[in-house]
């Protein structure tokens, strides 16, 4: 296929209009007339401009990228935070440019080439395993930190994990359980952390005692939610209450009680955490704590385009609160 | 903060290695001795070194990048495909620059802003509603359509979708069942005419007829399942069966009618299509049609690659069998 090399003056005069206005409709075209638009797509049709946005970028020295570090593209909670982060990015008009940290052997080499590669002019780090190290190289790009974060002083936007906790232990306190278990995320994780600290501190502030027997391990799927549906059946002496620290695995756990004939809330009050969409259309449908992640996303994008635009490594922190979403599987212990 | 302009040659020098191995360090590091890894990031950071990635593809005509157009990274569905399609992006050393289609306001203008803005290599599209006019535009790169795809010749990875509605027809039709309905996807989108158009062949196949009546609109969300169940629950003469053309609203659908005390699959046998991963959680579990999906983003990736290596604008279209999952949703009728 030929290339040939029409300039941006040439498709301004096919079209009849001026070369701000070829510029403005190959990067805005929502602001620009149809007719107008029509004539200028026409033209570079036409004449076979083609925009070289990376020579462009690099007069100007930025990229035009965002790159996401995501610890595992097909876990579908990031999917409203990716839109959330996609809609502010885009309006800015920056790309969105996604990887997968976990995808390849090495994730710390992985963010070290991300912050030394020159590909984005900010990064937003979902993943927070990774090492803190690479972050100490000079030059690098700003860097926002998104629901999960590291022993750092990096600027983040998170959510009210521990207090989530609290409102949900409040909640089951509340309809008269005093027997409350916990099914954990990953140990190490800092959303497991911070919500299993937050269960613990409820539950002194009710003067409930925390039993270990009690506490499930998971690891946030809804298999691991399975698993300790499996155990808690096979307890002689069970919790009439759990707060599980994902609505994944209140999914899987209350799938294998059902099939096992118990009866939710009847049998034992379930409350999550996330609200992810499935939940409302369950039966019974999910008492949880609403994370709100498109505002995550959109919070994120903000606070970095700033640091970008004024050339910082620094900026303020966000943490955005949670709410209890009271529905059918929480219920007064028989 | 101050930037040095140390060069890869100062890199090499200061961590005793040749500038090849820097280079190999920086693009592939889970290739490099750990040693080595490790003196070059030190090198790397104490010498303020930065790879220039944006000059070094310009230098080789290629920006290492392929965009994905997605019409709206919110919806979960993507996000295993997203995942297949990045670890192979990822090993051939490709970035994956994703945009959601459908956030402005003009998706079309969208379409020819990346085709013409010479930020990717290659284009892969999952919104089969873009017009295809802008694909006329003389030196865009390759682009593969996944998942959906307009009425073009252009290469393609997509699944059987006639074919799998004809395996749910064919699965209720063993059951016994003779009075079947579908609740179709947005009209006018080509999965939900295909699904479509395999229903009505699979029943004309075993001689039932297809009642308007019994065709319920919908739009793939639960909320649009949950809409079709409240329009079921008050017919005088209902299918006893029914197939949705996707799993999101059999789980709206099921959370609304079991709600109405309505014994699934007592009372109506209900067959989705995806196989989402929530669905084998379910009480009762649903039985569905598989879209393997890691392996669809893994081929649409795999395709472009070769279309980029080879410097072509065509190539091999491929579709991608289903599989019938049989759970417990659909039985015999009463």
């Amino acid at each position: 296929m030929e290339r040939k090399t029409a300039t941006i003056q040439d498709v301004a005069r096919m079209a009849g209009v001026s070369t701000a206005t070829v510029s403005r409709t190959l990067s805005k075209p929502s602001v620009v007339a149809e007719a107008t638009r029509d004539a200028v797509l026409k033209a570079v049709q036409e004449s076979g401009y083609r925009v070289n946005s990376t020579a462009s970028n690099l007069r100007r020295q930025r990229t035009g990228s965002v790159i996401a570090l995501v610890p595992n593209l097909a876990n579908t909670f990031f999917s409203q935070i990716l839109a959330g982060l996609s809609s502010v990015l885009t309006q800015a008009q920056y790309g969105l440019l996604l990887a997968d940290t976990q995808a390849g052997p090495d994730p710390d080499a992985r963010l070290a080439h991300y912050l030394t590669s020159g590909q984005a002019d900010g990064l937003i780090l979902f993943d927070g395993t990774l090492s803190c190290a690479p972050l100490g190289m000079p030059g690098r790009p700003p860097v926002m930190m998104a629901c999960e974060w590291m022993g750092s002083d990096l600027p983040s936007v998170r959510v009210e994990n521990a207090g989530g906790a609290g409102l949900a232990v409040d909640h089951l306190v509340d309809l008269g359980h005093r027997s409350i278990g916990h099914v954990l995320g990953p140990r190490g994780n800092v959303l497991t952390e911070a919500r299993f600290d937050g269960f613990r501190a409820a539950m002194s502030r009710h003067g409930l005692r925390l039993r270990d027997d009690w506490l499930f391990a998971g690891d946030y799927s809804m298999d691991s939610g399975a698993a300790a549906a499996r155990r808690w059946l096979q307890m002689p002496d069970r919790p009439t209450a759990l707060f599980l620290s994902s609505d994944e695995m209140a999914v899987g756990f209350l799938g294998v009680v059902q099939h096992a004939g118990v009866s939710v809330p009847g049998d034992i009050s379930l409350i999550g955490f996330d609200n992810i969409a499935v939940v409302e259309h369950l039966t019974p449908a999910l008492t949880t704590i609403r994370q709100p992640r498109t505002l995550i996303g959109e919070r994120a994008a903000e606070l970095l385009l700033d640091m970008i635009d004024h050339g910082r490594l620094t900026g303020p922190s966000e943490v955005i609160p949670v709410e209890l979403i009271r529905r059918k599987s929480a219920a007064p212990p028989r």
